[in-house]
């Protein structure tokens, strides 16, 4: 049963008894999203947390003109969600959809409460990912600042090598921040110079 | 005692009993810094955040060009760490330094271990603090990604309106992005458009 996934996932930073990971797995709500179905839309309240078994689902914005703007991949064993809407009770800024057939399991925000009220070292677990998530977010902005488009590129395809070949070219594009055109050029650049 | 404004914060967001705050306060190490003093330079190893009871302190990396890029502004009741250096144990990415006289109480890593181990509702409280910080940190990559300098500048106002008279023009262009003399032109045209 590939719920275990989330479960080696959880245990390499709290060890859990299985008591324990059966009450975290009964909060859990397995769902199938297929290619551009979508988790959630800008606007609405968004009530959960998502964890991917397979696939890849992206969180991203659409500006005034409707360009789209990825904020975050989440391939296999990543969690996603907009924490601001889901924090502040206030409406989602972002858009979450499949890029391609997915497996995910949800994790509402009340069962999220009940689980740090009953088995408090799930706080420690969540303090660790969003952590994570806060490094990588700083370094963004850092690179956003510091590099140019094409170190930006390079950065990417060293920090997300499956990424690469299994996503959209335009996808890529949208989260480094230049058109899918300049996209071809830095890429066909990168990949002379490699 | 000015320690009392980070119990105050700290009891915004979780209860604490009198031998809890004094435990708190025991772990804490207060230390004055002045105008331009390091708290951390790059590559060292960070081993602590510091909470700001008064004054203002900066995160920022400087560019093989010798370009400075701010990450992060501390003004009164907020932390700053080099979070990245802080959960790997590697160097810095970043230097910390005081843009005026500040008193700062320092939290070391172990004495934050240790926190966490006696008071596991601290936990609780660096979790909500780090998903506050995630928050603001993700939006910021997208604003980059949306917004033109001039947009970003007109809601670094709104956010922080405390900082737009207490901090130099050029901290707030190297944290905007863009050069000291664009920054003049565009709080200029801003001023004007009010």
């Amino acid at each position: 049963m590939h719920r275990a996934a989330i479960i080696q996932h959880t245990q390499k930073l709290i060890s859990l008894d299985e008591q324990e990971q059966d009450y975290f797995l009964s909060l859990l709500q397995e769902k199938k999203l297929l290619r551009k179905d979508y988790l959630l839309h800008e606007g609405e309240h968004c009530e959960h947390s998502a964890f991917v078994l397979s696939g890849c689902l992206r969180a991203y914005s659409v500006d005034e003109n409707g360009v789209e703007h990825i904020l975050q991949f989440a391939p296999q064993n990543w969690w996603i969600t907009d924490m601001y809407s889901l924090l502040s009770g206030k409406p989602a800024h972002l858009n979450i959809d499949a890029l391609e057939d997915s497996e995910i399991l949800i994790l509402s925000k009340s069962n999220q409460e009940l689980l740090y009220e009953k088995v408090p070292k799930f706080e420690r677990y969540f303090r660790i990912l969003i952590q994570n998530s806060t490094v990588a977010s700083r370094q963004r902005v850092l690179d956003n600042l510091e590099l140019s488009a094409k170190e930006r590129f390079a950065k990417f395809c060293k920090s997300y090598p499956s990424l690469i070949n299994s996503i959209p070219q335009k996808q890529i594009a949208a989260y480094i921040g230049v058109t899918p055109e300049f996209m071809s050029k830095m890429k066909a650049e990168y990949l002379r110079e490699m």
